[in-house]
């Protein structure tokens, strides 16, 4: 069995150009993760998410403990089996749905206890029952289990969590079996306090992980904010590790995050505006639900090389999502999953030939264009 | 410009093989048209319907007369392109959505005054508007407007609404351009009396259409005097002519349609049932969404050799249906038309080697064998 590992390819100022190895194949990176969450990519064939090159996609726990069930997903075979995806997966701790549970969730130093959003059965997660969990499942890249920290929150609180994240991320290094090949990742928190950031970092250091993520991003800061914490943080983790940003974000933050020197992103934003009729381009956003749009005979993005693009016209488009059609969501996160792709690719031959800064202001200057 | 045309490639009894050619290519019959209600066979992209073998859809002049409207689909370029399918599209002639409308609808003989289910909004349907609304889309067989008669229904309503529908198709056979390389067909209605039937056939005949349909079926009755009025029916039609009917229905309906001579069905009940969870085998119908299958590792037919059955497992697909994911609704549509297609293509093959009778008794032999 393979052993997860990360090779730096070639750094341009921060960006850095990348490749994990997985038990399940390599990832080149800068990388974003398609979000999985119920063992589908939503509407989505995983024929379709590879032909647009998705390398890896993001799987949740705390979804897939409640249903299916991870014993029985294990019995089944494993969630690459179950879901017909044989490329890598990474799976998050439950953390962080658990947390947002709010009034059904109750927290201590042993864990979470909480209840069920789909028919209110007690359940605790813990680091132990986390990565038991993920490791059920076949994850390949399991994250620890962590809070992630509301926003605002008093320092106070950011403090204290912060340190009991630490502690937790310490059980789930005891509590991982390091034999099956999947690599175990820490996460970063801290708040929007730069001296918690530094506290954390240094205490997931002493842990050793094979990777490095920061969580609590994306949280309701302002991207301002959220940039300043990712300049923070980076220089403070180890270069030859991989450093995943959780849950980013737009495509603006993409571009902002690798030029920080993050290799990893998922977010639910390419496919969940999909299903609201919002569809990225290489001008900005447009909501396909405009009357507009009626009798458009052009493509989505006419610099767009996509499936979507090269055989439907804004006019269909806007036609399925006012009738509700299932293709509608079909073809929309067909679309922005390909940008997604298509941005990510691009930012990784921009870093191999040493012109990212170029990339990147071209890239905001075609922003804003209104077509 | 191809002119439409029909072989008849074999007899087997009454089992007809045939071979339609339309200006957009051969169908070869008995052939089964999925349902693609709004421009859109629901949950499929039009490349994988290719892929099962779906050589003809029909399309619904009532829904898109009113939506996106079948002016805009022509300054669109017509339904072929606006919907990204290069195969044929049988249309039909919107009477059947527009008398299931109730009291939103008034009939006369002049046609027919509705309201929109969608907004209110007036409208009039008539033969010669029929048509042209079909001619709009780019419909390759354009079906007469007719009135699909309710069931049960007194002899005096359906010998009056009967020869009504006559003097249409004598109205629709006029409003025909007959310069675009389209068919059109007359519809066979008289309810369920043999007598009106045969005088419906009669009046369609001094007309002369270049295919016949069979309309007023599946509308209540049950399956034993559906197959008497094929079977008062079918022998009435010109053996050089295609013969279809509308709206019919479930694999035993298509076996025995077959039987009877019929070349042509269409039916929403392999994509509607997909929705709801219901699947066809080879040994029956399963409705996925039971308990029994949360831990069934068996695809949804062993005997079946579709992508769905390859690569998924009834426990992932029950869990996509209890998750409410637009992939159950892609997955249980692609199994469901394959194996409609599926059926099809092993009736053509059955007729062209004499065995029709051995297939349609081994057919029923395998239904009803739980699994």
């Amino acid at each position: 069995m393979n052993s997860f590992g990360f090779d730096l390819l070639h750094e341009d100022g921060r960006a850095r150009r990348g490749r994990l190895h997985t038990r399940r194949g390599d990832v080149e990176t800068p990388v974003f993760m398609p979000v999985g969450t119920q063992a589908t990519v939503k509407a989505m064939y995983p024929e379709t998410l590879k032909e647009i090159g998705a390398q890896m996609i993001l799987a949740n726990t705390y979804h897939l403990l409640l249903r299916p069930g991870h014993e029985r997903v294990r019995a089944l075979g494993g969630l690459h089996r179950f879901m017909n995806w044989d490329r890598p997966i990474l799976t998050d701790s439950g953390g962080f749905q658990v947390f947002s549970l709010g009034e059904l969730r109750k927290i201590d130093e042993q864990g979470v206890r909480f209840q069920s959003h789909l028919d209110g059965a007690a359940h605790v997660l813990t680091p132990e029952s986390s990565i038991a969990i993920q490791e059920a499942l076949g994850s390949d890249i399991i994250m620890a289990f962590d809070e992630c920290i509301p926003y605002p929150a008093s320092r106070e609180y950011v403090a204290e969590s912060t340190a009991r994240s630490s502690r937790w991320a310490a059980r789930c290094r005891q509590a991982r079996r390091f034999d099956d090949g999947a690599a175990l990742f820490g996460i970063v928190q801290g708040g929007m306090h730069r001296d918690l950031r530094a506290q954390s970092v240094a205490d997931l250091l002493e842990l050793g992980f094979e990777g490095y993520a920061v969580g609590g991003l994306s949280v309701g800061e302002s991207a301002e904010l959220m940039y300043e914490v990712m300049d923070w943080t980076m220089p403070l983790l180890p270069r030859d590790r991989p450093r995943y940003v959780m849950g980013v974000g737009t495509p603006e933050n993409l571009v902002e995050g690798v030029r920080r020197g993050v290799d990893m992103f998922d977010c639910v934003m390419p496919t969940r505006n999909a299903r609201n009729g919002v569809l990225f381009t290489s001008f900005g956003r447009i909501s396909i639900k405009q009357a507009r749009y009626l009798d458009d005979a052009r493509p989505i993005d006419p610099d767009c090389d996509c499936y979507v693009c090269r055989h439907y016209s804004r006019a269909y488009l806007r036609h399925l999502y006012q009738s509700n059609e299932i293709l509608s969501s079909m073809l929309n996160t067909h679309h922005n999953l390909h940008y997604y792709q298509r941005l990510m690719a691009r930012m990784r031959d921009a870093i191999a030939a040493d012109a990212f800064e170029e990339f990147r202001v071209d890239f905001l200057a075609r922003r804003d264009n209104e077509s």
